[in-house]
């Protein structure tokens, strides 16, 4: 059986993890049978957005604790969770991935990345272990691996602004539809754009579930 | 195509619907081509609770603004829907159907129930229109469709306690396994017992397809 994290970064697409994304991830990766462990970041988020009008709120709430709503509960601070107990790691999206764990939503390349974030993707690189990112996850990828000097093969759909910013930043970027993965062999990194093209969650399931099983077929090799 | 009614009840298991119930009723629905209503009350939740301690907190916050956070912003106040623009409506579960919606997680069968939500399902079932309840949100429906005189055949899963609440509110009780259906033809009411029985989301999905597939074929006959 293999063990699979899965980083979360809030609860709610405009602030925090998007959260048909992060169950259809877990739903995939039950599926398969794998040992699933829920992991995120014990600081506050950058925002808390109502997601009813779109507007910015003064509320503050914790990425850990809004995170477990998703994770029923079951999920640990990412400062606990270590690459050698981990096969891989998959990072659904939603703007918490933008705004938490780094701050490209406000700061683009130059975006600043959550130090315990940053470690366990390294370790998991460097252990030769498959990373997924779904959405604009894969700018946290982007800049974290560009960063060591790994250019990594990503999509993050069509957008071109963005698709230019993930090559700033040292990643290659390659055009996906919603329903595909773009699959980086040398470094075991799979992606899929999800709702950064949507626009249906049948859709954006496809392409999960494919990542899915590439990420754990990575595991194998 | 058919249009479903989704109602929620916030977003978290603790305090609002249950957030992968939420999401794979929503992942049927548009498998199967519906059109899809997300709804929730315009209503403060009764409680709040962090889902990493299980400890209930301070804060206050709204029904209708933390649902909007599973339907990504597409939501209408359940004051605002309709049973003629519906063919079906389903209820996922969560403490949130249960103490949001009405109170039978603080008062059992005594609870009150929020007037919009037992208008509109009283309409539905006058209409002969199907309507699907997932793992605790069948005892709002023995409640209401109980105090009008119906007496509707659905499942909890086996929890007996639950069991004999829901007969003395007028329903009958049927024991179900987490992957399976109950089916009350006669009364368009369809419910899978979900996370009352768990314990995995794979399992809580096949009974979830399973009811989504039951109610959209109710709306044929």
């Amino acid at each position: 059986m293999k063990t699979v994290g899965v980083v979360l970064t809030g609860c709610g697409y405009l602030d925090g993890a998007e959260i048909h994304e992060a169950v259809l991830t877990l739903l995939a990766l039950d599926k398969a049978k794998a040992n699933i462990v829920c992991i995120a970041p014990n600081i506050d988020q950058m925002h808390v957005i109502n997601h009813f009008t779109g507007q910015q709120t003064e509320e503050r709430r914790n990425v850990l604790v809004e995170s477990a709503r998703i994770a029923r509960g079951k999920i640990i601070d990412i400062k606990d969770a270590k690459s050698e107990h981990l096969d891989a790691l998959i990072f659904p999206g939603g703007y918490g991935a933008a705004k938490n764990i780094c701050s490209y939503a406000v700061k683009g390349v130059d975006c600043e990345v959550n130090l315990d974030t940053a470690t366990l993707i390294q370790e998991m690189n460097k252990a030769k272990k498959p990373i997924g990112v779904i959405c604009i996850a894969p700018a946290i990828l982007a800049k974290i691996l560009g960063g060591i000097g790994i250019k990594a093969t990503i999509t993050i759909g069509n957008d071109r602004t963005t698709a230019n910013d993930i090559e700033k930043m040292g990643a290659k970027h390659k055009i996906s539809s919603v329903s595909e993965v773009v699959v980086d062999r040398k470094n075991k990194i799979v992606s899929t754009p999800a709702y950064m093209l949507g626009p249906n969650i049948a859709s954006v399931a496809k392409g999960i579930n494919k990542l899915v099983k590439e990420v754990l077929a990575l595991t194998k090799r």
